[in-house]
């Protein structure tokens, strides 16, 4: 086995938090969803603890059953933008959907951002869950979801295509000559596919990382198969090291078929670790956040992976109710899991809601004890990395003073940055201009 | 008359220049338009001189013709996010056009800029001039002029009712009852128009200054009513004080054909300064200027006008074509003039093409004279302020030590910022929000 990559890490920056009611927490800001000083101390504190990467979330359609972050947020060109500004080595990674954007505009904004900030944009290509969006976008239906990943597919190809509109040295700026640009290293896609017709070329050239990071977040089988042909890294979701071995292997091996190697693509999986200086330290800590949510509001929760289902309407102590095919056109993957552990563990509907809201995480406990299942976790290939997620308003701060300092002394996580671009951190290749000749030695 | 408000300013950032020959000044950066270090100083600079602002032009669609500055440069919400993090009371515009974009995208983009930026933000809405655009965005065809317009309307309608999407009081974020927000004051916007079908809400409040300012940029028939209708400022180009002053009066007077006062609109000119020591020293810097510029780049340059109409098939020094309707639907009012102007002084193309590529400008002379300029114009109703942009590399960092403080002296424009928010500054109010009741003494 070749050697092994350093861990990876990224900083879910999440507002008042995915938790719906983490808000309530006695530290909580309760504005953080919208408080540019917070956004900045986190993004701040995760440089500070030399992370690859923030990471910002995002969604197309809110109603008053939606998680308070939810509702009130940041959107993430823009929050990426002005942390950009106030960092210096840490990657900027935000959710854009294919599936109610334009492939020019977001391939040039995301081209942007990697430009302001030498090479540091990322994207994490979904293809929108939610089926009220296509109220906010003038459309009369949300695309079902093989044909979401049909769209994501080409959208991507189109912006991968403008992003090597120019090749890198096709800017002379010879003030002598008069000489601005070679029009010979100036090219345009004509790109003419199913859902995007798109001449280029782009208004703005490549970065030192070539293309920005390209982040998949979905993990049906269209979302593993996407991942494996197209994307630089995947964010995903587990519960278990099985499982998160399972998923890390199958994308991996998926990558052959296009072509790719599997090392190539960094697997970080999503998590939000409690920390307590004891083990009932920090199991105090996940106790006191499950009080902070109310059944009813946990149903909502719930609701919002099954199309905003109302599952108010079912008994709380009877088994989870049979929902047909519901939820397989927004949030697939999970909402298949949800059925099928409900089914096997013979749960109720009340047992469902209360941990789909408060999931609880394996990794609670002291600093070493999370370190430990960090390291379990990386070098038994269950992942590259994590995209952490603060489970309490302290949390990152913690992370960073306790947890990371143990991963450094290990020496399987960095003390400080080997690259001043987000591909250079996460060692992932620097996509060749495909109109580049590769020039021969002679 | 009502006591004349202070002169506005803004700082049009504009890379390696909009004049063609810009780049080749003994003093540019040649890669300034995607210099990141570059726009911050620049930025800074003018919020030294206590601008109102710093404005960020933008287009769709550019060919090996277009000017140095169009084929690669920042985006326009990506570089005023990053510009916003290292200022603190300027105000951050930006172009953004209404002819292919989302209006849930942009009325979001926008508005996460303002919250992000404290109420700095502000849209310059343009319909896009260049008919190539629809290569790049799916579409068979470029919308006409007047549609365009059409489309601009409702855009902006609907950008309006996503701002006021929650009511300012909606968040309650009282930790002990668990009540996030009002529902009452949460509001869906239910658009169906012509073109567009917007439920809504937004995902992202208000920021203190109600709605990001509104710029409109048209100056034909149909963006003058526009602007009557719906924008906060205008910004506009004129070669003399009686062309500014006939616009001024007509803008302001078509504003209570729509229940609006003239005076909530800004009207500020794009002008371009040339500042030296002596009256024969700016000539000299002007002279150099248009020795940067060769006849067949100015010949491009003019085409971008027309199409991209290809002007070297005509003799140089004969009267200017005859073009017929070319031009009449990408920047129609600059067109009309164009033709206008080369018909009543007799010009020849070669005339027609140099002075279009580095048009003379009345501002130049002394700092006393270009105040002096300035004071008239601001005096006589012919602009409430200008829009800045820099003829030689160093031209705004000459105009805010040089200028901006003879200004400051004569008690017209001001030592510190009043507010810090842009509407503050530029003396606009905050519109209500269309859902709060005003409250009634009792
Ligand atoms: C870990 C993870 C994070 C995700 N983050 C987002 C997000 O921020 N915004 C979004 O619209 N969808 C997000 N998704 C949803 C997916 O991109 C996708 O649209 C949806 O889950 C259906 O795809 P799938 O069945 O392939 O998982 C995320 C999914 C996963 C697994
Ligand atoms: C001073 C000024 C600045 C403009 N800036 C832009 C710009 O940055 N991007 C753009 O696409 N159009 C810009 N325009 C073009 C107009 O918005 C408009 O699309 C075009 O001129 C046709 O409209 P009109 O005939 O009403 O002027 C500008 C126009 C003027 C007068």
């Amino acid at each position: 086995m070749a050697k092994r990559k350093k861990l990876k890490l990224g900083a879910l920056i999440h507002g008042v938090g995915g938790h719906i009611g983490a808000w309530r927490h006695p530290e909580a800001l309760t504005d953080a969803s919208v408080n540019i000083e917070f956004y900045k101390q986190q993004a701040q504190k995760a440089e500070e603890g030399k992370f690859d990467l923030i990471f910002i979330a995002d969604g197309l359609y809110i109603t008053e059953q939606s998680i308070p972050h939810f509702l009130n947020r940041f959107e993430p060109i823009t929050i990426l933008s002005a942390l950009g500004a106030v960092t210096k080595n840490i990657g900027l990674v935000g959710t854009l959907s294919t599936s109610y954007s334009e492939p020019f505009t977001v391939a040039r904004q995301f081209a942007s951002l990697d430009k302001i900030s030498g090479g540091r944009a990322g994207w994490n290509v979904v293809t929108s869950p939610l089926e009220g969006s296509a109220k906010n976008f003038s459309k009369k239906e949300h695309p079902t979801h093989p044909e979401r990943y049909k769209i994501a597919e080409e959208y991507l190809e189109v912006a991968r295509g403008l992003w090597d509109s120019w090749e890198d040295d096709a800017f002379v700026r010879d003030k002598e000559s008069g000489v601005f640009f070679d029009p010979s290293k100036l090219h345009r896609l004509n790109h003419e596919g199913e859902y995007f017709s798109i001449q280029g070329p782009l208004n703005i050239a490549r970065s030192k990382q070539g293309h920005p990071v390209v982040f998949q977040a979905g993990s049906s089988e269209a979302g593993k198969n996407l991942a494996a042909k197209s994307a630089d890294a995947v964010f995903t979701g587990h519960e278990t090291i099985e499982e998160a071995k399972q998923f890390y292997a199958d994308v991996k091996s998926r990558a052959a078929a296009y072509g790719r190697s599997g090392d190539d693509i960094a697997i970080l999986p999503g998590f939000g670790p409690i920390v307590g200086r004891t083990q009932e330290e920090a199991e105090a800590k996940y106790e006191e956040l499950t009080k902070l949510v109310t059944i009813d509001k946990a149903l909502a929760y719930l609701g919002r992976f099954f199309e905003h289902h109302d599952f108010s309407q079912y008994p709380l102590d009877e088994p989870f109710p049979e929902l047909g095919e519901l939820g397989g056109n927004s949030f697939k993957s999970g909402t298949d899991k949800i059925k099928r552990v409900a089914k096997e563990q013979n749960l109720t509907l009340r047992q469902v809601a209360l941990r789909s809201a408060t999931p609880r995480t394996p990794f609670i406990g002291t600093p070493e004890k999370v370190a430990d299942l960090i390291q379990q976790w990386h070098e038994e290939e269950a992942a590259d990395g994590f995209i952490f997620h603060a489970a309490t308003p302290k949390g990152l701060d913690e992370f960073v003073e306790l947890v990371v300092p143990i991963l450094q002394e290990r020496g399987i996580y960095r003390t400080e940055y080997e690259s001043d671009t987000l591909r250079g951190n996460l060692e992932l290749p620097v996509p060749d201009n495909r109109y580049t000749k590769v020039k021969v030695n002679s």
